[in-house]
């Protein structure tokens, strides 16, 4: 990530690279959520199968576009996105998802505490990006829009959720 | 992967659990496929950027494919297929892609040698799941042609690849 | 709108319900707004009718686009959006739409006056917004920039119109 | 409601002004109703939400349908559909939803009572209008038979409905 | 018109004979419709020449459709429908539509009392369907239903139509 | 078929059993109807095999659809759609469809008598319906118009049906 | 169809005249064709009924677009185009179609003689608009080509023709 | 099914009879299970009411296409399918499905013991066409893993099922 | 324009030069037309704003398709076709549309008048490819029935215009 | 067809080639088959001309699909597809297809004994491919699958053919 | 070729044989080009291998399509149009294209040559037909159109062709 | 550009003028793009003739829709754009594209300064926007968005660009 072919007009170097930075960190972030709703896609069991199995597929979708307009971006910034499976495992901030074969219920706890995490990190971002580039805000502003819809979708499934 | 809830009517547990082992590996490498896939996506260079950039795309797209029948495969054998990019990395046999921003035809040469070895692997499990189970086998037969076909692709490019 | 079960990671529960105050009297506006619509498209006459009843469709589309936004907006504030009529009518700032059957531009007329209202006021909830959370400002900001097209739509019927 | 413009060829006046009375109820009624759908579609909650979120939105549409017919056909009959919450809310027979944020199966339990008011009072009209013109009592059965099927949606909900 | 092939099981000869010759009457009314609103089509002028030469399009389309279905019922009840011009015009009870190139108002006024004949006619055939035999009745009130809603469509352009 | 759950708001318990009685017998024949349709399709042979083949797919997914109406609005009224083999065989009133592999004509001469026994029936509930329940009669006639085309499909070809 | 409004710029007004008069001939068979067609469609019987009957729909949709832009042309060149059935039957130099419920190779041997006389007519107007006007000339033969390919598919069933 | 008009060339006369008798036992499953599966769709109650009532209906269009394919086989193979009720219920080796109105994992368990039969059939059909001709094999193997992969899907509900 | 790379099939360079040159008039006609008719799309002004602002759009985009053709059959005779705004503002032989912000009726004179002379112009570039071309000759006569057709939309608003 | 530049990993140099020369031949049937057909569909005729000229396309197309699939296992496998006229029929082993103009159960008849060679000889190319590679047998089995259905179609028409 | 069955109405029998031997010739050059390009497609290699296998597809489609449009004109002037590739390589006047595997420059090259003969003879044919019948004319006009331009595709690729 | 009919609500006269003028500046810049593209498209040449010459339309179509914005933005501040090409020439700041004829990357060098020419002036007028108008910010951060997606594209062909 040291020096840029070249950057987007009117932007210096350093802000594109502290840019850079944060936007890889965020793909690796995205690579791995598509990849976990995925995993729970396949895993969730019980009597609410269908619905919850067929819930996480327009959100894998969904995410998987946010990784690539994330990776576009460090690339019009003039660097590398980096979207190997080793180089996100070896420089992530966070563990795996841990649960199996599990209920819906279960799985969407875990999910909740995923969401919690990225949504976070996504407004810390968005807060420098402010700062440097109104283009790259307003990426992650649209993506967080986003995330914070199907967390909510997550949520409402766990208010008074005793059945 | 050790007990299993239930398993397909009229196949035996544990010839289940050897499809199941297998099909995991081969979840692996396709998950960490359209990964690399993408990552080159983003990543080639040079003045034929354009169309090889656009001919990933759908190859991504139907390797997302693959790897989702085959982990419906490991559920329906009555297993839990593991998506996550913490036990990609940990239980692959392979290393990581390391090819960054680099001209076409650079990354045609690396992902051939990826190619050579997922198609060698899946001509294996082919083997194993033909002495199982022919649902099984038809699923990979069908991926792995898939598979030669873009691997020709990819070839294509290469032969007699002077300019 | 007293408690709220949870709200966005990020945010706290105080700008959480003054955000919920803006959104729920702009949801208001918006579910008067398409209703008010379709009783225009229903309502006008004269030698334009069919120009005007079909231009008003889509908007009301839009609009009741608008609608969901902000309700599932509050939703994901932890909040519990209001949607019926009764709550509408006794909660609103505004009077009813009075025009019955009459020429269509007289109805553009009246129309003119109700977006000149809600644009006035949702450029005060983009303030706010601005001040608490951006993603909620996007989400205006986009409704608002629909809302002040459609606006241009009516009052170019009204320039130099002897007609 | 007092004067006609005119009216439908082969109908008498005072005939059409019993059936716009009638159909000017019935489009509050619809009105209510898709208002009082979104607002549920909106707050329902629980484990099973994202399945009942969605099967209320195609209702929503399919209400907003009637809500149209039933207004063109007043203003065939040479009256003036009235569409405003103000009017809906001062006209209307009925009270305001009142469920907030609850259960799915407490939502249902409350639009089932809502569909039965409903159903009722279209069978009414049905019968009115049968007397008078055959074209509005198409309308009518037509509207009712999806009523009448979405509340079966709602009551398969109910029945043995301990969990 | 003689004889009949056979008839639809459940009816009698004498009824079909009788619904056949009314059905005939409407199938020449339709033909004369669907030419008569093209040619209006063609030839309406003016400042509003787009609009009113847009709407009549789908009209058209849907008149060419009552002409098909009626054509088929007399067909269905085993006698053979009339659709040649010359047939239509010796047949008819009234005279070809006269305005030639025309403002659209002038040709909306003489369309509005094509209109009201027709719709006299079919509200006295679906009487005598209604009589005999529920389908046919079926099929001339969904025809008379987008007959008067066009009919309102024309008569909304007439209402306080100075301009 | 005994008690029913519940009943459409503002029907009868007793006229609502008529109608399943009546409905339950409607979807035996529905369901014999697209199985024997179905085994045409397969079993026409002869110089026209392609352009009947074809003919009759779209009306077996037509009797598909009158079944799966029927059936709910069995539902509706409270009562158990039955929709099994087993069921219909012991519970209908006529024959197997008994012709095998046969020339188009040969079929088509057959099914016409088939139809002739359902249309005729269909009247019959028609008049019950129309006496306790107008939906119920309105889904009826709909289902028996396109019945009866697909009566004067079939005996278009037999007309003069020397070759 | 004395005076002209106005004439496409670079045509004369006598010119543009005798182009009318050819156009407006061609308009009456196009009406009386797509008409003549139609007719066909309901009254073809045996047993190759659905191959025929749906032959026909496809070219009568065609022959409309004819109509269509015919008198479109006549209203470019700035006369009034005439597409009322009583014109049509008053102008027209050819008798009415006279063939009812028959064999579908009855009635194709006799469309066969409808379209030797539209092509014949068709290619002296392709001679006149030579002469005067390239664009009508290209109009006029676009929609012989078509004629002419669809006569082929009336002559390919009357080759060899005993069954 | 004694004598065949032809068989397809290279498969032998008596192979091609095994053939039929064994693709005619899976007709008549495949025929049973599309009726039972719209049965349960029709039947099912209780909360989890629309999700299950939706994921069977693409699952009936599956099993009907199957039921095609396998009939349009029988053909080729030079005998007659038969798909009559009739024969289908004379001709079955299992018992009419018993479930009426019940909670939705009461009929996913009833049907989770259909699927297990026939899964296990369709196996043993496989094992036969893979010794005879490799085409049949194909369809049947195709067959099979849709079979087993909804039979996942019911699975999946009733794991861990205490809610 | 000076040399060709090279030349169509069959046609000499002296012709091609002069085809070229006549093209090249045209695609700036072209070019110029679309800005112009996209400049009048937002500015008209006054109560028949909508159909006309519709109207002007899909013209905008088939004079963007004519510009296409044109360029790229310069390019298929061998020269280079030029498209920028500052070669068509010094090579054309016309003036800037003048009208700015208008009632419809003001633009549309002003068009009409714009058509006249680029109708005039094609009519001449039409004698000229007829002489040398018949390909050119077809496309330039394919837009030329498009423009002319275009303009009688435009003169049909302004007969008897005194609304 | 001598050396490979490369060839699919797992498969030895000569099975590839032994493949390649099997796959060649069928790519010469395949080629020979979609003109043949597309011949037929030009010269059939009689009175049951457009059935068989429109069942004809969609299989021409299917064919050639065929044919693309072929070629490309052929560069799989590393060698070069020959697609050209005069390589076909220098190498083919059969004779061009005769029939002229003819009544469709003529051709129908010819193209019968068409498919029962290529049939035969698909097979014979099934059992090799067998023996060396999974996915080039289960693309043989595919088409093969296909090549029997539309055998099937043809000799459907010419089972009790005495019209 | 000798006797015509029929000829359209208005040519004569010579003619339309002189026209017949013309279309012939070109029937066989679009069939041998979509071979052609279909074998280019299979066979160039090089780093720009799916730009260029990629745009001869449609390429292939478009010829094929010329062929059906050409082949149905002969039949339409009552010949029977050959398209078995045995008559195709003993008739044809040109040789069989010799390029193998190679470079996509290579290939270009090679089509450049082979378009440049067919572009000639087809302005030859349209000469011809242009004495005899405008709408033969015409067919051949529109396709040299869309192979002039297809050459142009391939020409600016070899323009300053030293990469 | 002098006074202003009306202006958006919530906005001052000044502020309104001052964002007119920035954003005419930036109609003109968009105009002048989508021309340029569009000269660009046609004169591209070289073996990457069709990757380059396909990628530059889809850029074509979001310019023009970017000019579309910007035009309707003014208008809605109450000013009246100006679109023509003239008016284009006299006011804009930079000069005409030069290059004519040439190899894909001389073009793509060439846009690539155009792109940061446009890129740069679009950032000030975003730092303008942001001070007075949040709705005209969006719609320029939206559109600089995807002109640094495309520049993106353009560079990545021009790294490494030595073949």
């Amino acid at each position: 990530m040291a020096d840029l072919a070249y950057t987007i007009p009117g932007l210096g170097t350093d802000d594109s690279l502290r840019l850079v930075e944060s936007l890889q960190d965020r793909l690796h972030a995205m690579n791995d959520l598509h990849l976990t709703l995925k995993h729970a896609h396949w895993n969730v069991t019980g009597p609410r199968f269908i619905a919850v199995h067929e819930m996480l597929d327009p959100e894998v979708a969904e995410v998987r576009g946010f990784a690539d307009d994330l990776a576009e971006r460090i690339a019009q910034l003039g660097a590398s996105p980096v979207g190997t499976p080793g180089r996100l495992v070896a420089e992530r901030s966070w563990s795996d998802y841990t649960t199996g074969k599990a209920d819906t219920q279960e799985h969407l706890k875990a999910l909740d505490e995923v969401y919690t995490g990225i949504i976070s990190s996504n407004r810390k971002a968005i807060t420098l990006a402010g700062e440097l580039d109104p283009m790259t805000e307003d990426i992650l502003v649209e993506q967080t829009r986003g995330l914070e819809k199907f967390q909510w979708f997550i949520r409402a499934h766990l208010e008074g959720s005793e059945a």
